[in-house]
């Protein structure tokens, strides 16, 4: 053994400072520069986020293009250029924005943004600068100067400190807007984990966008905007106490300007009211006019400890961005162009809760049939902060919650009850908060929380009830179809052979096939797509009484507020998105419609539409529901009354209001022999 | 839109820097401080890492004790205390080791260490006194001094610097060492991802430790120490050149002492002999004179694409630290006891390679039946620089190789031939490098990368090739297995029913017997741990003709030292591992044995003797491979040929040497007609 004095002072003499700077450099796997094909992803990323998250502040629709392009003197390097319609940055703040780790604007602030930890782009830099040598070129230029500042640069890794290589002024065609040109060791793929993959997930969630993508040979690819107004800009908040740990209490009481307790609790955070501040400082102990700097120690805690107890006011989503219902659907629908899925779920878009001092909310898509592969596990896209997640599923936080759910219940294939259920089916994930807690500086997957964990259980469970009630009314209806079909074409053939052997007459078979069906039908078909689109309610009595039905429809206002309704509603609610009809009684083996007429181009399918109908139970219903408790059904009961006094209760005297045919509807049953 | 100018000078003024202990504090889950229970299970690992590094590079055996209490003010605070018998820190170093991110003494040293980002401990400092307010406690001596040291530290989270609220000094009942405590918001578990776990894990690839964990409920764990050697402290190397980056080759010209590029080219990097170096100068249009500070631009990137085009030495395995075959098997063996796999496949250590100018190697060790759960899918266990990684499985490159390999073809079950494989195996993975690729400062899953899934393929593939011809043998055994009960069971009852009927004399079955068996047999069992253990080699001769066979025997050096042999082996290599034995003459359904006794507690089982044999043509042979082509066979040979000369031909004429008893076989066979 070496004499152990020299051993310390040897390690002693080995220790010191590391900058930052150099740590990444050394550690460029964990901001994702792993590899080339993997940098140049990253690259592009960062850049994008910058660009989305400098115009919305700013309150400009993004227009951003993004340019990639073999360089001429290297086959393993590509030239990367992102420009943006931004509101440009001012020339002194460029040098560090763009070549210094660890500096930013959004760290500090209390509202979501992509960007929050202040390393992304200059990580960029520092990568191209390690693999080529090549300086990152910035032109930037705002609104009210003339001309667009050119800087070219590096960061001296020893200091983390930006070395301006070279600048120059020059005009520009743009009045105000920021471009980033890297030369970097790098590798264009298409598919998964690439850049295009990247920007269609981008314009999924972020459809107020117009973004270009120029590939290495040349291929333009454009996605268009979607939307047309920039989202809200969140609202920078005040902390909230839940969640806090006990040295951040002390930071905000150290740096308060207030001069008395009360005054802290209330004006420093959110969701604390007089009142319970008030209670808070009196289970702690501590008097409202008591200093903040005399709050230290024991008292801390038990402030603490009174903070985490009293009710609170929950945070305000001002600082929050969700994409809403609607666009998450519309985002979906455009991304899934061709695969025409035959389900969309109701989005799920959760209010906002506390984790760890910072507000989140959680929202869930899910889509599901038509073109989707059935063998294949459930498609998983992962996105946080409008940004999509494209590695490190299987450490991500989202993919657990997924992975977690029994997805049997709601009716799909999985394997012990747990992983990733397999089926056509996608859903896609959306975290957004003030601070969102990634893995690593890389920014793909997000930490295990309990309280995410929750939120994200509780959101994807509201999305898979949804989808089992497909699922069950899909194979209810399919079972019902089969059974309909043999008894259409078998028990009439049958009927007539026998007859015919027998000589005697074919007898009225309504009376057996309504017993044998023994449901009220309810079936909605879609026309063609030119001019307006029309959703056809189909309403068939197969059971052998009589019935007199109220129909309901629930529908997003906008769609409700677009339909032409044929014929027209008994009376409408168009706040809540009602309408309600009531059908003539149907006997046996009648049929009535409702058609709903859309302009062209109405974004409307199935799953918007949710009927519902009275005046027959579950179990002989089906392709609707029974009316819910929670409707308030008192207003549409009186009119209903009020109908059916006025209609008349013979089938064959319906009028063009209601399409009611029932000669039709018998020489249909009976007629198909071929 | 508001006035973009406005909007600039906004953001702009909210632009700062950031420092790196508020980064930290902030995303404390990239740290691994998500929540109480992982901060704790971090915050130990981060302490005992630094305690076996400290101790292994003063060349001590480690001890290190590891006590977890409850905290008396709190019920969700642990105190936890590491104390170690390392060389001590000197007093001037603590504040920044223990109390400030990003210092070190290993992050610019190039060999293996489990440190390597000077980040850890002071993050678990910074998270206790984030949650609980109390600074960390720090007692450390030297062995020269007569007291420790007692140091209380803070962090300044705004300044990333140490504070010193307490200083004492005080007598230690030890001459050096190093004790940690903290509080901090705490959970404590056993089971999956806890303290037990990682310690253990450790214990495993760390057999000269000694470590005691005492729990919070007072229970006492202790691994003992497997081995008492101190591995050899890896040694400082300088860099390779292999995935050198541009910007790193820049570096080393600019920092070089060397006045010429060929002296900077052979003494600032290894692996580049004169020779290689003038062939890259050449290839690179320079001169080996050229001064190093000349080397830039285009002339910088012609000489890294010739240091990468010229073959230079591999680089050296000295600052690694490879667990050993040896020791992997033991440290197995520990952790199992209970379980008794059947199975231990050869561990394999590859040879190191080098990822991006870093030396790394892996080493796989494969563990099949026994107690192992059949229905499970494969336990992975995974090390990176002799510290288990229990978190972010499904994020590590380690996962993804094993994953990707297709076990069906090594006779695993494995849907779709991709993810774990299901069936009763163990596998353990370490990685050793100068710098393990983590994906997060977490340190718990390495970064993809292809060169290190290559090696980590190769690995596998050697530790599942012994695995496949492990379960093929096992399977051909049981069938074999099965077919002689048949034979041995219902042929001589059917003869001697038979001959009874016909009322005949039952007749000789051997050549029945051989025919239909039509092998020679190799069976090996083990018997009784009490006094000396023996491994029994029987061979049968089940074929229809006369044998000469040549048996040879591979195994470990100090297990065939400590082997007695009988019979007396005809031949022996010491160094290599092998003996060889001539059989005398087997005639059909005749048998020899050869017996191994191991005195008590020797370190073997079956795998690991490799039996080969000489004389029948693999068609014919079971339980025993054909000599392979690789063996030396000039000395047996000649050997074989004396001998041969000598033993009789007859089989009753066997001595002692060779147990051999034709009479007992066919006694044995046709006698069980219970």
């Amino acid at each position: 053994m070496a004499p152990a004095r020299t051993i310390a002072e040897q390690l002693a003499a080995k220790q010191r400072e590391i900058s930052v700077a150099e740590f990444f450099e050394r550690n460029r796997q964990i901001l994702g520069f792993d590899n080339p094909q993997r940098a140049l992803l990253t690259t592009v990323k960062e850049a994008v986020d910058n660009s989305l998250d400098a115009a919305e502040e700013a309150g400009i629709l993004p227009e951003i293009d993004v340019e990639i392009a073999k360089d001429a003197d290297s086959t393993d390097r590509l030239r990367v250029a992102v420009t943006d319609n931004g509101p440009g940055i001012l020339r002194r703040e460029v040098p560090n924005v763009f070549a210094r780790l660890l500096y930013g604007s959004r760290f500090h602030s209390n509202r979501q943004a992509r960007g929050q930890q202040g390393i992304g782009i200059s990580a960029a830099v520092l990568y191209a600068a390690l693999t080529t040598a090549r300086p990152a070129r910035i032109t930037t230029k705002v609104a009210e100067e003339d001309a667009a500042h050119v800087l070219e640069l590096l960061i001296d890794t020893q200091k983390n400190a930006p070395r301006v290589t070279h600048e120059d002024v020059r005009l520009w065609d743009r009045s105000h807007g920021t471009r980033i040109e890297l030369v970097l060791k790098a590798k264009y793929i298409r598919g998964r984990q690439s850049p295009l993959e990247y920007l269609r997930g981008t314009a999924i969630v972020n459809p107020h966008a117009r973004i270009v993508l120029v590939e290495p040979d040349g291929t333009r690819v454009t996605f268009e905007r979607a939307a047309n107004e920039v989202p809200p800009v969140p609202k920078e908040t005040l902390p909230h106490p839940y969640g806090l740990e006990l040295g951040e209490l002390g930071y905000f009481l150290k740096i308060s300007k207030r001069s008395t307790a009360l005054d802290v609790l209330t004006r420093d955070f959110q969701g604390v009211s007089a009142r319970a501040a008030r209670d808070v400082l009196a289970r702690a102990g501590l008097s409202p006019g008591a200093a903040p700097e005399s709050i230290q120690g024991p008292r801390q805690e038990a402030l603490l400890q009174a903070l985490h107890a009293v009710p609170l006011v929950a945070p305000s989503s001002e600082c929050l961005s969700p994409i809403g219902p609607m666009l998450i659907k519309r985002g979906l629908r455009n991304v899934l162009g061709e695969v025409r899925p035959e389900f969309f779920a109701p989005p799920v878009s959760r209010a906002p809760r506390v984790r760890g001092g910072f507000p989140f909310l959680v929202e869930v898509g899910l889509v599901y049939g038509g073109g989707l592969p059935a063998d294949q596990p459930m498609q998983l896209l992962r996105f946080a902060n409008r940004v999509p997640l494209l590695f490190q599923q299987g450490a991500c936080a989202i993919t657990t919650a997924v992975s977690n759910l029994d997805w049997r219940r709601y009716g799909l294939e999985q394997k012990g009850g747990s992983g990733l259920p397999v089926g056509p089916v996608l859903v896609l994930v959306h975290v957004a908060s003030t601070k969102i807690p990634f893995t690593s500086e890389a920014k793909e997957a997000l930490a295990e929380d309990p309280d995410l964990d929750k939120e994200l259980t509780l959101a994807l469970q509201a999305a898979a009830r949804h989808l089992k009630v497909h699922i069950s009314r899909r194979s209810r209806r399919a079972f019902a179809q089969e059974k309909f079909e043999i008894i259409q074409k078998i028990l009439p053939r049958l009927a007539e052979k026998t007859s015919h052997l027998v000589d005697k007459p074919v007898p009225d078979l309504t009376p057996v096939i309504t017993r044998i069906m023994d449901v009220v039908n309810f079936d909605l078909q879609w026309t063609s797509e030119e001019g307006p689109r029309c959703a056809t309610l189909e309403v068939t009595n197969y059971t052998s009484r009589p019935r007199t039905l109220e129909v309901f429809l629930e529908a997003p206002t906008e769609v409700l507020g677009a339909a032409a309704l044929e014929p027209a509603a008994m009376g409408t609610d168009a706040g809540l998105g009602r309408a309600w009809w009531t059908l003539p009684k149907l006997g046996p083996n009648e049929r009535a419609r409702i058609v709903l007429a859309f302009p062209k181009g109405t974004d409307v399918d199935a799953s918007d539409l949710d009927w519902y109908v009275a005046g027959v139970d579950e179990a002989h219903l089906l392709g609707a529901d029974p009316l819910p408790g929670d409707w308030d059904v008192r207003l549409p009961r009186a009119l209903i009354e009020a109908a059916e006094a006025a209609v008349p209760a013979e089938p064959d005297s319906g009028d063009g209001e209601v399409d009611y045919d029932a000669a039709e509807s018998e020489a249909r049953i009976g007629d198909d022999d071929g």
